[in-house]
C-alpha cells in the first residue's frame, strides 16, 4: 500500500490527492495544510473584495469532509509539516492548534508550499492598514480593514496581477485608488508598448497611475478619536482606524487609508531546502520533467518550483494556477507507477483591467533581448469580430518570432473583446510547434458574430510571411523617433483622420487612394517610411512604392502602435 | 505585362485582386461581377434584415471606385461572363445593363462565382413571397416584403446557416416563424445529439420547429382588397400582398406570410464545364492544390470548388468566406509566379441561434461513420470561466480522436459563452497535427473572467487519454435504452438533482460521496453503467467500482448528453 503526503492543499496539492485517489483505492492519502482552507479560489480573492463574487462561500470549493467524502483523502488543515527526514522518509507535524508536534512516515511526498507575497523591508510596512493577499484569512483582513476604516483612498503597490485586480476592487468600491509600480510599465509578462494600452484605460478609469515610482517608507497614524477609550469601540477595531503616510522615491508622498503590498511573490522554499533538496537558480525548487525533486521519493509542484521554460528549455518561476494543477495530477501519475513527463510552460497569462484584457503566451521581446535570442515582431490592430456586426472591438496583437525560421516565439494582446481566445490559438500554435506560414492557413470560426474571414491571427501571419520573403520592409515604433535625413515619413491616411487621431510632427501626407496620381512628388533618392493607422494601408502604399521603384518601408501596426506605446 | 480576369466580385474574387495588385503595379488586372455589387458582407445580410446591423451601406465594404482608387483594379460590375474561349485565352463578356457583348483577353483567369441557393422544383414555389438570400438585391427583395406585407407568420425552409439566421431575424422582427427541416436536426456540421442543445434553445424561444419534414407545395393566395385597383397601390406592391399555404409531407399544413428556401447551395459551374474544365465527383470545379483548374491558366476559388478535406485528403465542398478569402489570395500569388500551396479544408464553422453559439471543425460523427473511419468519442460539459466567477456558461463540447493514434479527427461545441474559442483551439490543434495526449498539456489563457484552470479542451483531452490507457471504460448516450440484463444503472447525482432534473428510468441511485459505504449493496457480477450529470463524478465513482473489482462503465458526458440528444 502506497502512502502519499501531500505538504499544501490548493491548486497543486488538491489536484495531485485526487487524482491519485482515482488511480488507487488502496494507497493512503494525507493532505497537510498550515491553513484553515483547502481548495479554495485564490485566484477569486479580489473579485470577492470587489464584489463581483458577492457570495464568500464560492470560493470555497473543497472541504476538508468533501475531500474525505469523495476521495477518501485524510486532509489535516492547520497541520504545518515543519521538517522532512529524508533518510526516515518521515515529515514532522505541527498541529497549529495546540503546537503539538507528530510525526507521519511517506512512500512518497508531493511538496505543493506554493509562493509567497514578497514585503520589502520598507520602515514602517508592518502596521494595521497594509496588507496582502494570499488566501482567505488575507482577504478577510482586507475586507474588514474596508469596513473598520471606510476608506476614501487606497493605495496598491505593484502592478501584477494581483495588484491590478486589487485596483479594480477599490474603483469598483468607490474608493479613489492610486496604484505605485517601480517598473515603467504594468503587467511585465507583455512589453511596455503593449502596456500602453493597459496604462491608458488605467488612466482613463481615474485611477492615479504612478509608474517608475518606489515606496520608500510609511507611516501609520491612528485616528485620534478611536484611540481614546471613550470611543467604545474595542481594541482591535481602534487598530485599524487611521491612515497611512506613504514616501516615494521620487521626493512625492501620499496619504492613503489602506495599502496592498503586491510586488511579487518567492518560493516558498524554507521546507524544501533545510530538507537539502536541491534549488535551482532562480531560488525554487528544482524538479525533472517528472516533477520530481533531487529526492526520488519527493515531488514537488506549482509555484515554489522551477520548471523548463517552453521556448528555450531554461529554468523559469511561473507562478500560475493551470501549470500547478496539470504538475499536481501528473505527480500523482508518476508517484502511482505511471511515467508522465511536464512539457515546459510557456507563461500563458491574461488579466482583466477594466473594460480591457491583457494576455500574453511564450516568450516577450524583453526576454528575446536579455537571452540574445533573434527575433522578428509585427503588430496587428484588427477588430475582434466582423466591424459590420455591433459590439466589435480592436484587437492589438503583437507576435514574436524567428525571421530565419519562422519558429513562433511569442504573443501578446489587449482589448476589450477576443484577447483571450487570440492568445490561446497562438499557445496551441506555439506548444504544437507551427511556424508563422502555417498561421496564415489557419481556419478558425467564423460567423459576423464571433469572427472575421480573415482573422486577427491570419492577418499577422500574413504580415509576418510578408517580412520574411521580402514582401514587407518593417520599420518599428520605437525607431520612427530617431530617422535620419535620408528618411522622410509619408502618412497615408485621410486628413481627417489625423487631425483626430494625431500624427507625427514632420510627415508628409498623401493619402493612400491618392498616391498613385501624386507619386512623383515623393523623392526617388530617399527611404520613405510609411505610416497609416494599423500598418494595413501602409502596406498597400509601400507595396505602390516599392513596385515603382522607391525605397520604402512601412511602420509595422501604423499609428496606433507608436501612439500607445508612449501612453 | 501580365493580364489578370477575375470572374466574381466578392470573397474569393475581392482578396485575389487586392493581393495581385500589392504583388505587381504592372499587371493588368479586371474584376467581372454580373450583380450591382462588389465586395459586400454577404455573411451580415440576414442581420441587417433582423435589425442588428441598422446601417445597409455598412454591408457595402468596398465599391467599384474604391477599388480602383486603392488597388487599380478595372471593376465592372453588371457584366457577366458568359464564355471562355480556353485555346484563345479570351472570355465573352455580357453588359446586363445593355445586352450587349464583348471579349476580353487574359493570361490568367480566376474563377470565383460562388454557389447558388438551391430551389427545388416544389410546385407554386414560384410566388412573390418565396425568397431565398444571396446578396445585396435579394436582401432588398426580402426587406420590401416584409415592409409591404407585414408578415405575422414566416416560414424558413432549411435549418443551415442562412436558414438559423433568418428564423432569428424573423423572431427578432416580432414575427411568428416556423422552421421546416427535412433532416432530423438543424446545422449539420454538428452531430444530432449536439444540435439538441439548438433544438431545445428553438423551441424555448417559441419558434415552431418541424424536424424530418419536407415542403411538398406551396399555393398562393393574393390578398382580394389589393387586388382591386381601387386599392391605389401598384402593381408592384399588389404583388407581395397575400398569404402561402404550404403543404407537408406528414399531411400537415402551414399558411404563412413569407417563404424562405434555405437547403443549401449548389456550386456555380456553368461557366466552367462548358468551357471543358475538369468538374469533381461532387459537382464542383477541380482544382489542384495550387488552386489551379485542369487548365492551368485558369485558377478558381471559393464556394465553387471541390477542395481536399484535411483529414482524409478526399475531395469536399465547404461554401464558407473564410477558405474563399485565403484560397483568392493564394490564386493571386500563385498567378504572378509564386507557389503557394492550399493545406486542405476543416470546414471549421460557427452559427449564432439565438444565446447560443453552435461550432465545428473537422469531421463529424456521422461523416466518420459513413467514411468507415475508426474513432472513439468524448463529451464533456464544463463552465466558461471559472464558475465561481459571474457570468459562467456551460460549453458542452464533443471531441472525436482515434482510440489507436490520439488523432484528432473532429470537434463539436455547443453554449452560451466561449465556444468560438474552444472550437478555435481545437483547429490550430488538428491542423498542427496534435494528439489528444499533448491537450492535456495545452497551456491557454486562465483568470477566473475567461478560463478555468483545467479549461474545457484539457479536461476533453483527460477524459480521452483516460480511455487510451484503459483507466476509463466508456458507454455513449446512444446505447443507455438498450442495456441487457446483465447491465445495471447507477446514477451517482444526489437525490435532488435526479427530481429537478430527470433520470433514466430503472437507475440505482447512490451519491458518489456515500458509493464507498454502500458499495456492498451493488453486485459484481452485472456491469455497473455509471450515470452522474456531466460525466465527472461518474469517473471518480467509476474508478472507485473498478479499483474494488466491480465490473464497471462510465456514461461519458453524463445525463446531460442523454437528455439533450433526444430534444
Amino acid at each position: 500500500m502506497t502512502k502519499i503526503l501531500i505538504v499544501g492543499g490548493v491548486a497543486g496539492g488538491a489536484s495531485a490527492a485526487a487524482r491519485a485517489r482515482r488511480l488507487s483505492e488502496e494507497a493512503e492519502i494525507i493532505m497537510f495544510e498550515r491553513g484553515e482552507f483547502v481548495s479554495f479560489a485564490n485566484c477569486g480573492l479580489p473579485y470577492h473584495i470587489g464584489g463581483d463574487i458577492q457570495d464568500r462561500s464560492k470560493l470555497l470549493l473543497q472541504t476538508p469532509e468533501s475531500f474525505l467524502a469523495r476521495f477518501n483523502v485524510d486532509v489535516r488543515v492547520m497541520n504545518e509539516v515543519v521538517s522532512i527526514n529524508r533518510f526516515e522518509k518521515t515529515v514532522s507535524v505541527r498541529n497549529t492548534l495546540d503546537n503539538s508536534e507528530y510525526v507521519e512516515s511517506y512512500d512518497f511526498l508531493l511538496l505543493s508550499p506554493g509562493a509567497a507575497p514578497i514585503v520589502p523591508p520598507i520602515p514602517g510596512i508592518d502596521n494595521p492598514l497594509t496588507h496582502s493577499l494570499r488566501n482567505i484569512p488575507d482577504m478577510d483582513k482586507i475586507l474588514k480593514t474596508i469596513e473598520m476604516n471606510k476608506p476614501e483612498h487606497a493605495t496598491v503597490v505593484g502592478g501584477g496581477f494581483i495588484g491590478l485586480e486589487m485596483m479594480e476592487a477599490f474603483h469598483q468600491l468607490g474608493i479613489k485608488t492610486s496604484l505605485v509600480e517601480m517598473a515603467d510599465q504594468v503587467m511585465t509578462p507583455v512589453d511596455k508598448e503593449m502596456a500602453g494600452f493597459a496604462h491608458a484605460e488605467i488612466r482613463e478609469k481615474g485611477i492615479d497611475l504612478r509608474l517608475g515610482v518606489a515606496l520608500e517608507s510609511v507611516e501609520f497614524v491612528p485616528n485620534e478619536h478611536v484611540a481614546s477609550v471613550e470611543s467604545g469601540e474595542s481594541e482591535e477595531h481602534q487598530h485599524i482606524q487611521g491612515e497611512l503616510n506613504l514616501s516615494l522615491n521620487n521626493g512625492e508622498s501620499l496619504t492613503t487609508d489602506i495599502l496592498i503590498m503586491a510586488i511579487g511573490v518567492r518560493p516558498e522554499t524554507t521546507l524544501a531546502s533545510e530538507a537539502g533538496l536541491r534549488m535551482g537558480k532562480l531560488g525554487g525548487i528544482y524538479t525533472n520533467e517528472s516533477m520530481q525533486t533531487s529526492d526520488p521519493a519527493i515531488y514537488a509542484v506549482g509555484d515554489a518550483i522551477e520548471e523548463a521554460d517552453f521556448v528555450t528549455g531554461n529554468p523559469t518561476l511561473v507562478p500560475l494556477a493551470g501549470p500547478a494543477n496539470r504538475q499536481g495530477r501528473m505527480a500523482a501519475d508518476n508517484m502511482l507507477g505511471r511515467s508522465e513527463t511536464y512539457q515546459g510552460t510557456q507563461g500563458t497569462a491574461i488579466c482583466k483591467i477594466f473594460d480591457l484584457a491583457v494576455a500574453s503566451t511564450g516568450k516577450n521581446e524583453k526576454s528575446l533581448k536579455r537571452e540574445g535570442i533573434n527575433y522578428e515582431k509585427v503588430y496587428v490592430h484588427t477588430a475582434s469580430h466582423a466591424s459590420y456586426y455591433p459590439g466589435a472591438e480592436i484587437v492589438s496583437f503583437k507576435m514574436l518570432f524567428d525571421p530565419e525560421t519562422g519558429k513562433i516565439l511569442g504573443a501578446q494582446a489587449v482589448g476589450k473583446d477576443g484577447v483571450d481566445k487570440r492568445i490561446d490559438i497562438m499557445a496551441v500554435a506555439q506548444r504544437a510547434g507551427m511556424i508563422v506560414e502555417q498561421l496564415q492557413h489557419l481556419e478558425l470560426t467564423y460567423a459576423p458574430p464571433y469572427g472575421s474571414a480573415k482573422d486577427v491571427i491570419n492577418q499577422a501571419a500574413f504580415v509576418a510571411c510578408n517580412i520574411m520573403k521580402g514582401d514587407a520592409s518593417p520599420i518599428h515604433f520605437d525607431e520612427i523617433d530617431e530617422l535620419s535625413d535620408n528618411q522622410l515619413l509619408l502618412d497615408v491616411r485621410n486628413p481627417a483622420e489625423l487631425e483626430n487621431v494625431g500624427y507625427i510632427e514632420g510627415s508628409i501626407n498623401i493619402p493612400v487612394d491618392r498616391l498613385r496620381h501624386r507619386m512623383h512628388e515623393l523623392p526617388k533618392d530617399k527611404e520613405i517610411i510609411v505610416i497609416c493607422q494599423v500598418g494595413l494601408r501602409g502596406h498597400v502604399a509601400y507595396r505602390q512604392l516599392v513596385n515603382n521603384g522607391f525605397k520604402a518601408r512601412n511602420l509595422i501596426g501604423g499609428y496606433r502602435t507608436y501612439k500607445f506605446a508612449k501612453a
